[in-house]
């Protein structure tokens, strides 16, 4: 049974009528979200968010969200921005948190804090391409959550394991998704 | 053979003194990064990026980087930042054209202007734990390039093809990584 009201500041009664809304209408769960990427120099890129399509409409965020990414001295950039493994890790654990407050809520568990550490190893002999024996991406992902909340150890434990059973980013990390890239000629800039 | 000098804001020359380097010492090209992540409410979290280690230091950031994460209203949140999955694009955008100009800059090849267009399709079945039938994550994810350079079409495509090849979080988000989450209660803040 679904608890009521707000709950870790998610409303679960709308969370509760969501649900039914998209069993009654499987078609009301399809969503497309979006990205835009621009170049700046070096590695400082800048992504854009700005809408994305769900609930059978398009929507506009409140505002545009802007993300830089660069890389560190020590990888030739300027240190602008986080780069993109840790943005990564980034989409990671807010993915995590969000998974298991949201779902916390839906079962009546008032959580009061979440903190998590992530480290990813990283060989950067496959980005260089300097051997076939390492992969370009994180050969490892550790994440380690510390959770204040109304709950013991076991239901903790439980929690912890229905976030990684039920986070979007943690499906998308740890299986894999069919990426189609393409690429065109664009005309000059003046 | 390698270029020379500044090219699309990379020192071409440090580039080829690093992979000489990692050549001679691998365990140089060892890295790990790292995240933090804090919970504040609803669906909103704040990730902090402070230093990494790598060339057998550990690196701190110029300075640190604050990512807000939120789920939209539609979604329950409050639409303080990207969510989680926009996040992911993020880091995949951002990656593929940090790959792409450093391995042009590599080959000498001037590239003047590179934009990005990204959508990724999720059916949020997954997340609710409403079917067994659709995975949490995206199903794929479509990545549209256009790019301003000194080459020709072929050329263009063939370094489209080189950043999937060498982009560490195209392979991230394409081959599954091993993800270990543990979680431990937290003594209650007052």
């Amino acid at each position: 049974m679904m608890a009521t009201g707000m709950i870790n500041g998610v409303d679960v009664e709308r969370l509760s009528s969501t649900i039914d809304a998209i069993k009654g209408d499987p078609g009301i769960a399809a969503f497309r979200f979006r990205a835009t990427n621009r170049w700046d120099n070096g590695g400082h890129t800048e992504t854009t968010i700005h809408d994305f399509y769900g609930a059978k409409q398009n929507v506009t965020h409140d505002r545009d969200f802007h993300i830089d990414a660069d890389e560190p001295d020590l990888l030739l950039g300027k240190d602008l921005g986080a780069n993109p493994v840790e943005l990564a890790l980034t989409a990671l654990a807010s993915c995590l948190t969000t998974s298991l407050v949201y779902h916390a809520a839906a079962r009546g568990i008032t959580v009061r804090a979440v903190e998590s550490d992530l480290e990813g190893e990283l060989d950067l002999r496959g980005f260089l391409g300097l051997t076939d024996t390492v992969r370009n991406g994180y050969k490892s992902i550790s994440v380690n959550f510390r959770i204040d909340a109304d709950a013991d150890e076991a239901t903790i434990d439980e929690l912890v394991k229905l976030a990684q059973n039920r986070s979007p980013v943690f499906d998308i990390i740890s299986h894999p998704v069919e990426v189609l890239v393409t690429g065109e000629a664009m005309a000059a800039k003046h």
